[in-house]
This record gives C-alpha cells, sequence and structure tokens, in this order.
C-alpha cells in the first residue's frame, strides 16, 4: 500500500501520447483533462492510490464518498492517428517522495502501452493575465521543442513545479519526449479562458477536432469536483494548513 | 518493522461486517468497539503494530506497560448471522502515510477472512449538540446509503477525516460497501450519550440486542486507556504538539 | 540502506539478557552501557547504521571520523550465568519510524541469540533530586515487574519516551519479558551520579559484581563521545533546532 | 521509484578513487568535479534520480530542461595509475534518509567496480578567509590521514555535513578507506579560489598534472547550472524556504 494500480483493461493503442492532466495552478490541466474525457468518452483503464494522498473521504450531495484517486483513460482515434492516454485525478501527492513514485509508477505503465510522447499542461501564475492569456512551453528536446513552438508558444523561462515539471523531467530521463505547455492565468479559480488556450494549442499538436463549446460546463465540474475536496476554498484562504500539504499548488 | 501484523487465528467466519473503532472525534468508535468487544465477549486475533505509531510506552497504574497498538477481534453470532469484525485500538497512524498502510493492510486481512461489507463510526464535531444527536451517513454505494439512511441518518456534508473516511473510501475502490456511521458531538471528552445514539443504530441495521446499560463503563474505561497514552489531555488543552502528530483529531 | 545491521559475529549465548543503553535523558543508559561494556571487555559483534540517523560524519581529535551508529556487545559471564548482549551507541534515530525500524531490527537479531530478556535504562528528568535519586519502573509482565520493584524501585507513572519504552513496549508484543530502569536525574548533563544508582540497581538484579569506581571516568568518556556529536553541547543550549531532530531527547 | 541508477556502461577500471563533486558549500566540490569531468572528458556511465530530490524541471535557457540528478563518471589515466570516478550532480537528497540511501547506494556500485578509496570535498564556512585559504581533513584511517596532512591541511575540528561527511563515515564502517579535503570559503557563492586550492591538492594526491587555468570557466558553468536551480539564490538571500529543504547548505 505504496502506490498501487489497479489495471481494468490493457488497451492496446497506437503509438499514444500521454496527455498529464492533474490539479494545479489555475486547473487549468485538470479541466483540460476532464473535457477531453468527456468529449472522447474517454475510457478509464487504470485508478491509482498512493498512501501519499490525503487520508480522508469527501461526501457527494447524494450520500457518496469519493477518495484521493488518480486515473488513467484512453481514447482510441483510430485513422492512423496517435491514440490519447489521459492522466486524470483529484489530487497531485502531498510529498515530494509520493510525487516522484506516482510519477514513475504512470510513466511505467504507459511506457508498457508504447508511449513515447508526453505533454503537461500548467498554469503560469502572473499577478495580471491579458485578455489572450500567454503560452510557454521547456521541452525533453529540440524537436518537441519546435513542435511546441510551432503552436504559438514562448520559451518558459524558470521553473516547472509539481508534475506538470516533474513528468516531463523524469520522460527526458528516460529518453521519453515531450514537452510542457503552460498557459497565463489567475491561478485563483478554475480558469476556463486559460483552458481553452491550453486546449487549442494541443489539439492543433494533435490535429484533433475538439468541441470547446461545453468548456465552461467541464471548468463547472471541475470546480465542483475539486471544491469538494477542498481545495478551491484553500486557494482563496489564507494558507492556514502547513505548506507541504499544498506544496504542489505553489 | 513498517507495519506488522501478527495473527493468532485465522477465523472461519459468516460474511462478517468489520467495524472500525479507533479513537477519534468524541471517541466515539473506541468506545462503541470496546463496548461490543465486552459484550460479545469477542476474541482478539490479530495484533497490528506500525511504525507509524508513536514511539513510547505507556504505564499502567500496576506498573506494567502499554503499547500504541490496534487490535482485530471477532465476533461468532450464530444463527445465521453475519459475524462481525472489530477494530479497536488505542491511536490511529500519525502520517498520512501510516493511515494508508494501516488501513491497507486491515483491508487486505479481512479480505481474505471474507468481508465484504465496512461500518466505519466516527465523531461529527459541533459546537453545540442536541439532546438526542443527529446521525449522518456516507456510503460506497446506493444500496449500502439506503441501508444506512433507513436507520435513521441524514446524508453527510463534507470531509470525513481519519481512518474512519478512509476506511470508506478504499473499500469503494476494492468493491467492497459499507458506510460511515457519524454522530453529533462535542468532541472534548468520550461521549457515552453520542456514543449511544450511534451503537443503536449500528445495532438496529446488525440486528443485534446489545444492552447498552454498562456503555457508560465502558466510555468510562475508554477514558481511562486513552488518558493514559495522554489523549483525553491533549484534547482539553491548547495543542502545544505539532499539528502532524494529532492530526487524526481533527 | 534504510536500517542494515552488519553482523561480524554471531555468538552463542545462555540465555542471554539484553542490556538498552543508548544516549538519552542524562545519558544513564549511555554511560551504564559504556561502563559495562569498558568493565566487562565486552565484544561488539554487530553494527548498525540507519538511514534515519543524522546525515554527518563527526572528527576525532586525532584526525579521523566517527558517524552515527549503534553497535551490540556480548559478555560470556560463564559459571552458569546468564549472559549480557549490550546494545550501545552515540545516537537513536531521528524520526518514529526510524525508532521503531531499529528496535524491531535488535529485538529480531537478540531473539535470534536466544534472547529472551530485556533492560532498558533511562533518566526520569526531575527540577530537583534527592541526593539519593529515586528509582522507577516499568514491566512487561507481573513476574518482571516484582524483580524490578525488588531491587527498591517504585511504579513508574507516565510514558516513556524513546527506545527505553519502545523496546519494552515492543518485547510485550513478541513475549520477551523485561523492564526499565529509570532513575532521577536532572538531566542536563552525563550524570555519574544517576547512572551508579541504576547501574547498582541492575547489577543486584545480574547477581553482577561491577567495580564502579571507575564509573566517572566513563561519564566523562561518554561526555567526550557525545560532545564530539554535538548532543551534549544542545541540551545546555536553547532548542534552536527543529524539534523532531532532537525528539528522542524529551 | 526511490532512488533509481541508470548504468549506461560497466567500466572496467584499475583500483579507482571514488571524487565526490556535489553542490555543498561554496560549491567547492562541484566547481572542481565539473572541472575533472571538462579537463580529462570524463564519461558518464551511470545517471541516479531520487525520489527524495526535488520535484521540479527547470528550463534552460533554450527551451529544454532539466532535472536533478546525480551522475557518475569514469577517466581511465592509463599508465598504471588508479583510475577516477567522479560523482556529480545539480543536487544532494532533500532528507536526511535520502542522504542515506543515495550514498549506500553510491557506495555499493562503486564497490562493485573495485573502488577502495573515497574522497571528498567541501567547504569550511568562515566569515573570514585568508588569501590563500587553509585546507583541512578528517580521515578514514591512519594511513589516510597521512596521506591527506602530506598535502598541507590540517586536522578539522567539527562536524561535515551532508555528503562529503556521509560518505567519509559510511565508507569507513565498510572499510572502504578515504578522506574529506576541506577548504576554507565564504561559502556566498561559487568559490574558484577556494576549489582552485582544494583542486591543487587533490591532484597532488593524484599525481594528476591538471590544467587549473580554466577554472574560472569551470565556476561560472557551474554558477549557471545551479542557478537555474535556484540554489545560488538562496544562499544570498534571507532562508525563506523551510530548513529541511535546503539542509545539506548548513
Amino acid at each position: 500500500m505504496v502506490c498501487t494500480i489497479e489495471i481494468t483493461e490493457k488497451p492496446t493503442l497506437n503509438d499514444p501520447i500521454l496527455i498529464e492532466g492533474l490539479p494545479g495552478i489555475g486547473f487549468v490541466a485538470n479541466i483540460a483533462a476532464l473535457h477531453l474525457i468527456n468529449e472522447f468518452n474517454a475510457k478509464r483503464f487504470a485508478t491509482i492510490v498512493s498512501a501519499s494522498f490525503q487520508d480522508f473521504a469527501v461526501t457527494t450531495e447524494g450520500g457518496g464518498t469519493r477518495s484521493p484517486v488518480n486515473e488513467l483513460y484512453y481514447v482510441k482515434l483510430g485513422d492512423g492517428c496517435r491514440d490519447l492516454i489521459i492522466w486524470f485525478g483529484n489530487t497531485q501527492a502531498l510529498t515530494t517522495f509520493g510525487q516522484y513514485e506516482l510519477c514513475g509508477k504512470v510513466l511505467d505503465l504507459v511506457g508498457e502501452l508504447g508511449c513515447r510522447f508526453v505533454v503537461s499542461i500548467g498554469g503560469f501564475k502572473k499577478d495580471q493575465v491579458p485578455a489572450v492569456p500567454g503560452l510557454y512551453t521547456a521541452a525533453t528536446d529540440q524537436e518537441s521543442l519546435k513542435a511546441a513552438l510551432d503552436l504559438g508558444t514562448k520559451i518558459m523561462v524558470g521553473h516547472v513545479f509539481g508534475i506538470a515539471g516533474l513528468v516531463i523531467g523524469l520522460a527526458r530521463l528516460r529518453s521519453v519526449k515531450g514537452f510542457a505547455l503552460l498557459v497565463d492565468t489567475l491561478g485563483m479559480y478554475p480558469d476556463a479562458n486559460a483552458t481553452r488556450c491550453a486546449l487549442a494549442a494541443l489539439c492543433k499538436f494533435l490535429s484533433l477536432d475538439v468541441d470547446l463549446s461545453k468548456l465552461d460546463a467541464s471548468a463547472e465540474e471541475t470546480k465542483k469536483i475539486l471544491d469538494s475536496f477542498g481545495l478551491i476554498r484553500n486557494l482563496g484562504e489564507e494558507k492556514k494548513k502547513e505548506e507541504q500539504q499544498m506544496r504542489w499548488f505553489i
């Protein structure tokens, strides 16, 4: 019971791309992932529980319970297109140790499914954000960097914290390619506008035609899930909890 | 020596129900579990020690020592009734990591014994409590929810912290069913009154006739045990210890 | 590299008694253990390094280095006497987790050597100490308690922190017998006087005739070792370091 | 995914000496290691990632990413000379536990390659440093101490923190010999001058003729790498981050 993955199906995928979509700054990745899952009716094939997640259950309006989990979904696009693996969840791990473990396990599993390319999504916290938020990138290699820059991104300067950075860094060490897609956000709430920009760039990269009209609904759904986990509230509040617990928000 | 379970007997049980009864808010679960153990003369079959418990020994009045432990007891009810497994102890784990490990180990073991249903008990901390404390629930599934609501509970809104929540969440992820039974309490001392309400509901669910007349004695015994571990005292005092150590009380 | 024991010899011992002598309050156990090692010319047979010790090396006057270690020594007493295993070291583990791991490993190893009895030694911190410090005990069972009380000890009331308590508690859970021997001390420096009392009682229990005339030298040697590890200094100073690092002193 | 070493080559080496060169006080070891790697065109044969490193990626000016890693390089010197293994990296582990694990893994691996001698390099933080900084040492044994003193070092008094101390201490416990080479430094920036002194002594010990004319460039390169990891900045700033994160700088 450290970091366990329950695999319900081992799909056969065509050169799949992993899209990281865990909650983080502005919840950009999380909304984007949820939207893709909804739009493509993606199928869940793995559930991940880590002893580095928080130890509680969250109640739902209907009397059910939710636990901190990560999940992997796949989308078969057919027509010779590269398939998608979407890494979704309602939490990152609470400790550095847990983050490495989680990320390593996911890369192991998707590697077994033939995944050699990773795109992580994240918010880039700013005090002010232009009407059209800027996009930034950092990549594992020159070729991936060029692909990301061609989407209208600029080179990121600084650190990419949390899973969004870690997955790209660990991918590079495994000779898996990829890039991070970071978008300007105030970071204070689930940011549908920033997500729209990031998702547009991602879809351009994937040559996918995704209907973004229901993105606000995805943002609302994300807000609701994360709200129930106390994540949204915490962003607005003074940081009362110990920093470590919320460290992956910074 | 991370989390070790010493099993002294592997009982053959009839479709057993796990009842979680570790110390928590108002010590409701703890008193309830002790009372059931006493009333049914439950038999201990497993002792659990975790490196995530506190590293001390507690002395008893008679010169003996007690250590932080968890224990599993069983009750065979016969007559085609479902048997009981009671999860008792004088502590929860001090870290998130330890909580997951502890909970995972217990679910593994009771799973081997055929347990497919879990009831966790807990206090729901309030500043004021009515004469007849309210009961709340959150469940793994609709059927279990209905069973819990039929006992007079309302749907819980919010988080269920600690083992009481974790065990229900992890059960659901293992397709084990169950519900949490939470009762209004001031949470400041071992609350016999709140326990009486929770236990009455539990016994109704289990179709058990339990004598609650000695419940005050069980509460007193619980108080004594926990007092010797410094747990009661700490509730009344200012929180001087670091939050993590006492985190599962919140 | 979590907690590794290098065993240089597996001695054949006659019903050996483990004597715990790690640094703690007043360094009573540490001085006592060192004195027994010196007086009986005890032989080291195991060296323990834990990732929960501090990560530094300490220099010696002569340009050498010392690391945080624990060691096990044995003394064969012959004449049908029970042999001794002495658990000595310059540190306890820095975390609860490390304490359990360390204690578990030592109990495993001495158990393999046939040890079924443990005596832990410790200081009982007081603001004022009588000329003849009081002795206190807590035991795993009635028989051991009686043996300890017969040495002039009183029943301890309260917690026995750190390894001195943990080893007795874990011993009891393994059905190994024993008692803690705690002595009044101001706890501010290596307390030769308190050690003399504890050691006199221990020797009475072991029916050993130990020359205590060189005890001050043992205290001085202990002081020197611990001083080089910054342990003595820290006791006199304000607690500047985070509590966890020094937690086993409390 | 705790502490993983990816080994790309298992070189056959002649009685190799391990030179520890991780970032620490004054970044002396780090500059020295980088300079040796550059001058000897050392070949990387192992990459180490630990879950105790920080969980982020750092961007490079060109849009690439760097992760916290440690690396092992080898230098074959031929002519019957002892070969070199250089332990380089952009971080130490963030926790005591991680430090022990990292150090143990490296000693295991270099032990397999026949390494029986370790030199660690470090800065000795002073408020004032003479024009020719003093050199200090602590050794595993008398013979190694003599070798170090012959290089013009004095005996170190005090603690050797972090990997520089730990590796010597753990080496001694494994009967691997070696010494620490510590040099006066203000410790506030990558100190080329201090490194020059340490490297001159090291080269004298290794009977190596190393061109130190480009040392300032190595210091500059080190500064750039560490700057991107936020390490340099932190030294100049007030310690805002929690002590544990930067603990190996002290």
